[in-house]
């Protein structure tokens, strides 16, 4: 007998700032399970910037998502029925399915991540031992190559990936900036996440003159989320050799095909001989578990400390996400649909 | 007693488009010879866009010429008198001292290189086996990562670099297209460099579209000359985990302090895994040993052609400069003030 569930898709195409009501809620039926695949029951949507690239309706480099399409996001979730030997009912996965109460997958095909360690709870598996966190983590290490000693800026700091690698920036040995908007933010990032310092770029008149002053050194890693113009805020005050690891691009976001500011400081490429590179963390996939591991550890040590936001209920994942788009959020936003599963902790 | 020498010093900042009334021609004293020092009297002078960065008198990442201050530039010569056991009188060298006649240099102190190879005229150890050739093979093998099989695309590749790196690219078996202005330039590039493709940037309407129409697997590098509003043409085209290579920044070397056009394709660097990453080639000193040796091999063996002007006197130093900002060299331009060593071809 199916099972009913329910699912977010895309109502309206998103025109700048998304609304709640560019998406609905609509009702469906689970297909029955084939030879190899489960039925995943979702207990945590993730709500996240990045899913805005898909929502304009226009051809861009990832496909646009058509009206009435499910909308794509991670999520943790468990087996609740299985014709796999591979993932036996009660197995907790990551997977990036969507907006759904419920998953229909293949074992083996698509993104899904079995869950062995329930040191910590469901919800840093969908944030900082996630893509968030990964992203953070293989930017630094494999495309930033970061060094101890190194100093390392990081923009959109308080944010769920900004907010992972300005910290494994910290606990790599590196003196860490943090740029955010918002006293509470920065407080957060030298008060909990213990950065070296940072930067409320709401208040100071001039970012590139409050980095310089707070790296007397020079800055040999950025790590941006934010865009062009805060790149070539930073490009100045880069040492030779140094790094620009494009994690995201939170300013492009909303302008769907409207040009954005170029960037325009690129004679330093050449002269300080930079480097700068993006990612796409899958491409890393298949060093996640030795990542992950370590992540782990520096959490249950209270290392890395982390902030996200749950919200009860499918109903409130529209104004969630919008709401990402206004600065309301404090860290990684998640939508609960049912508790943890046993044996994860609070 | 002293030798006397002419050299060419700055006599007015240069604003926009070098003149050749910016430079004069002074005489001078060679200093004597301390232990340890050499007399070279050179035989080419290399004339070089890339001078023009000091010229201005700005502030900028490498320190303005003062008025009145000898012109950088690299030049081959040979040494007349010697102090120093490690370079006897005889050897031929290249250098890095300026547009002067004479050169008095400390062995082992700054750029100077014994050329022991005589399979090969002179002028090719200034152009294509000089700072030109060894930007183009360490840009497209350390920074480019080149493979065999690639498509490499390359601007400016008519000139000094560019036609080197074009062939470097082609002998390495991949696919290059070149991009030059005007039907001469292009028909050498097919014709005699014997790349798979030319585009005249002059004679189509749509640079991006001609080039989308020569690579149909996409672009895996581009070996970029020429800046920001090139590259931002041409990363629509690139694969994903494509290379830009920032060899060089023709359009911006004449705009001083003006911003040029900024780079707006950069959502590429995220969706693409795109890397743009420049270099100064002497930071592969320690490894231009091999590639001068495999260059010089692919040069004797007739696998990479070159191109160069050579133009006689110290006096014609000045125009032959400015003429460079305004399209008029075919290859590197050299001058010459004395014939070639005994040994070394025609």
């Amino acid at each position: 007998m199916a099972t009913e569930s329910r699912r977010i898709v895309l109502a309206r195409h998103c025109r700048g700032l998304p609304q709640p009501d560019d998406f609905r809620i609509e009702g469906f039926d689970c297909p029955d399970l084939k030879d190899g695949q489960v039925l995943v029951r979702n207990i945590l949507l993730s709500v996240d910037p990045g899913t805005r690239a898909r929502l304009s309706g226009k051809a861009s480099y990832v496909p646009p998502l058509p009206l009435g399409g499910v909308v794509g996001a991670f999520s943790a979730g468990e087996v609740i029925e299985s014709r796999s030997d591979k993932l036996p009912v009660g197995s907790v996965v990551t997977l990036a399915d969507g907006w759904s109460e419920h998953a229909v997958l293949t074992v083996g095909r698509g993104f899904m991540r079995r869950i062995g360690d329930r040191r910590l709870p469901l919800r840093a598996w969908l944030g900082v031992l996630g893509v968030s966190g990964m992203t953070a983590w293989f930017g630094l290490n494999r495309v930033g190559e970061m060094k101890a000693g190194e100093t390392v800026v990081v923009t959109s700091a308080a944010g769920a990936v900004g907010s992972a690698a300005a910290q494994i920036a910290r606990v790599a040995g590196c003196r860490v900036i943090g740029v955010a908007g918002g006293p509470e933010k920065c407080a957060w990032l030298t008060g909990v996440a213990r950065l070296d310092a940072a930067v409320d770029y709401k208040a100071v008149p001039d970012i590139g003159a409050a980095l310089k002053d707070l790296a007397p050194k020079g800055v040999d890693i950025l790590f941006d989320n934010v865009g062009n113009a805060m790149i070539d805020t930073v490009i100045p005050l880069m040492n030779v050799n140094g790094r620009i690891v494009v994690s995201g691009q939170m300013d492009a976001y909303n302008r769907d095909d409207e040009p954005g500011p170029g960037l325009v400081n690129t004679r330093a490429f050449i002269t300080h001989r930079l480097k700068m590179q993006g990612l796409v963390v899958f491409d890393d996939l298949p060093q996640w578990g030795a990542a992950e591991a370590a992540m782990a550890d520096h959490l249950v040590a209270g290392e890395i400390a982390w902030r996200d936001e749950v919200i009860d209920g499918l109903e409130a994942t529209p104004a969630a996400f919008a709401g990402l788009f206004t600065g309301q959020n404090r860290g990684r936003r998640m939508i609960r649909l049912c508790p943890d599963p046993a044996g994860f902790p609070e």
